[in-house]
């Protein structure tokens, strides 16, 4: 078993920086605190006996050996970004869960075969460059590292250039290793766990996704002095295709949800009808018929809104993935590490999207889960109990030494 | 007359100052780009002989004197600044218009009884800081000048610090002034004169306003790992009171608006639900009764639509004024030189609100208005003629020398 005080320490000892407005985070990717973030973790890390490498897209890889040469590692990780206002522990916990594996296991003595590599991958969150879970995705062979660079944040700088400068640009190629296995403990997100009262979601899937960025075009006029009769009003047929992406999300009932996160007027002058409008449309479902279909549904839908207004649209997909099953073998020895620890758990779909589904294009790969209060995440007022943040490190410990063969 | 091609000159100098990015102006108030119009103007109207004036909002008064000591001055002008993607005429025709009359009174030694200042009202469009007309709204005595001082811009910054750092600071009292008379003319920025192809609009009306500023507080939360009947969506409710002031609007049809120009969602991010939405509800009809009647629909038809989400829902009303009736002595001097100069004329409302709106409180006010392309205003494409510009002035200069007594 992890020692879970220590572990709770350093999840409060990371929170410290970047702190939010309310409790919670805002360490955007690419940001110095961001870098700050990161050199703590190597600071933990190093002193945990292992060694670093960072790829061109700045992730980090921190090895313990393996006894043996030949074998490939077991990767463990999840990501230390936030959200603008994100909670203290969505991607930090997998990240220093796996550090707390490492150190209990040098605290005990055990060597495994593979080699275990602690990963904090890059701007999993997808808040300040669209699309989430960037570098796992050119990691996977996804996204050209091109694209990756020229992903631009709300104030137009560059991915690549952000990472420049925040000086965590490495010289690794990306998606050059080969993985043993992948392992992601992350919080739930969502309300199943503590409404079912189990300490342990066994990840069997993921939800796929679409981010599907619209443009509506209208014609810039006065809300005073323009007529009802002549306007092209952009912002009302943004009303009405969020109100549609919620009758479509309706409609398919159960599993899918829809809705909008982001939304940009321009010019956003109180007196001026815009001219622009752009927002984001987050859709998802596990069924990969039902996510073609929504996303089919919503943009002729969102066509025919705009033309009977003479609003133009344009879509864009800034984000994607496609339904995920995480590998057979690795969800069972999970299942079979809560057991034998006595956790309650029950197989659980992610609703969020992780590294984890990227990586499992690659290797076998699986998730682990724990419950948070209210199913609330991105949000500050994000929480976990400590006994839960244990529990599920227990189980990953449990997992990745059965993966990695003592 | 005056001279069409030195005021077709000056819009176009003026224009250069603070320009678009689409061939019309962002000056807005109060920033360098306001601040080095203001010189210019200046300098043009001291070559006139004029002397300057400024009063604690900035606002600038440029006396011609009069022949008589006891006679109070006839006020003419409009406002320099512009929207964020404004056009070359809205304000700055009738600011610049008014020196060319005192300009075209200099060129044929025309003396008048009653002084003659040129004004150029601060902050009229209220987009950088609501509400628009705000000088001219403290010289009536309507704000004080300590809810002036402290309106702020999107970025927190005040009306009063920011007065103070473009050095327009003005030590007259707001309002110390007492007028004989003020004129103003500005574009129509609606489609009504093009259309019934009339060079005048005598304008004996303006309609009156309501800005509403909604808050809306949901519940962040992850648009992923969110059940659909766990959100509390503050977007949505956006999207539904969006669509009843649209509702609302054409219900009251004819001669009533209602849009929304303006949106901030908070965090603004891609995969969260927002836990905030702030935007701006702007109705406008000439009818009193309507006014009120519009204002009490949307206030009692959005709190239902947010308690049925459980929504939170606080209003602001950040912008008022009630329907004016511009003084009927004015505007048959109006009608009276557009009939005299043989220029095609109509009644007209104005369906923007104006800096003659506040001021007719203290004063007897009227304005001309002349044609805009399309009806287009708040738009960098605003376009005027020469001749329809310079047929407004030659009413003005006549108007103006009626009640200033030659
Ligand atoms: N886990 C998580 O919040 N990831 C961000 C990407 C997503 O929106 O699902
Ligand atoms: N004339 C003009 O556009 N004024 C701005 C105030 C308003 O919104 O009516």
């Amino acid at each position: 078993r992890v020692n879970g005080d220590r572990l709770w320490d350093m999840l409060m000892d990371m929170a410290k920086i970047g702190p939010g407005i309310a409790g919670g985070n805002n360490r955007q990717t690419l940001t110095d605190a961001d870098a700050e973030g990161r050199r703590l973790f190597q600071t933990w890390c190093e002193d945990a006996g292992m060694t670093m490498a960072v790829d061109k897209m700045g992730t980090m890889f921190m090895t313990r050996p393996g006894t043996d040469p030949h074998a490939l590692p077991v990767y463990v990780g999840s990501h230390l970004d936030t959200q603008p206002t994100g909670g203290k522990y969505d991607g930090v916990l997998g990240v220093l869960a796996a550090l707390e594996i490492v150190r209990s296991m040098n605290d005990l003595g055990i060597k495994t075969k593979h080699p275990i590599v602690v990963t904090n991958w890059a701007n999993e969150e997808g808040a300040r460059f669209a699309p989430a879970m960037l570098a796992s995705g050119v990691f996977a062979g996804v996204h050209s590292l091109d694209y990756a660079y020229a992903r631009q944040d709300p104030d137009g700088k560059t991915y690549g250039d952000e990472l420049k400068r925040i000086g965590w640009l490495g010289d690794e190629e990306v998606g050059a290793r080969k993985m043993h296995a992948y392992y992601e403990y992350h919080i739930e997100q969502g309300p199943i766990l503590e409404a079912e009262e189990k300490q342990i979601g066994v990840v069997t899937h993921c939800q796929g996704l679409w981010w599907l960025e619209f443009t509506l075009t209208g014609r810039e006029a006065h809300t005073g002095s323009t007529p009802m009769n002549l306007r092209v009003n952009a912002g009302l047929a943004m009303s009405r295709i969020l109100e549609m992406v919620q009758d479509v999300a309706m409609s398919e009932q159960p599993g899918a949800v829809g809705g909008v996160g982001q939304v940009f007027f321009t010019p956003n002058s109180r007196n001026v009808l815009p001219g622009k409008v752009v927002f984001t449309v987050d859709i998802r479902t596990p069924s990969q018929e039902k996510l073609d279909r929504m996303r089919a549904r919503i943009e002729a839908e969102a066509a025919k809104i705009c033309e009977a207004i003479g609003v133009g649209c344009s879509v864009e997909a800034v984000g994607h993935f496609d339904p995920v099953t995480f590998d057979p073998k690795l969800v069972e020895s999970v299942r079979n590490a809560a057991e034998r620890l006595g956790y309650s758990h029950m197989n659980i779909i992610s609703g969020a999207g992780h590294d984890a589904c990227w990586a499992a294009k690659v290797a076998p790969a699986t998730m682990i889960m724990c419950p948070c209060v209210g199913g609330l995440s991105h949000n500050e007022a994000e929480e976990i109990s400590k006994d839960w943040a244990t529990a599920g490190a227990d189980v990953l410990l449990q997992a990745v030494l059965e993966t990695a063969e003592i």
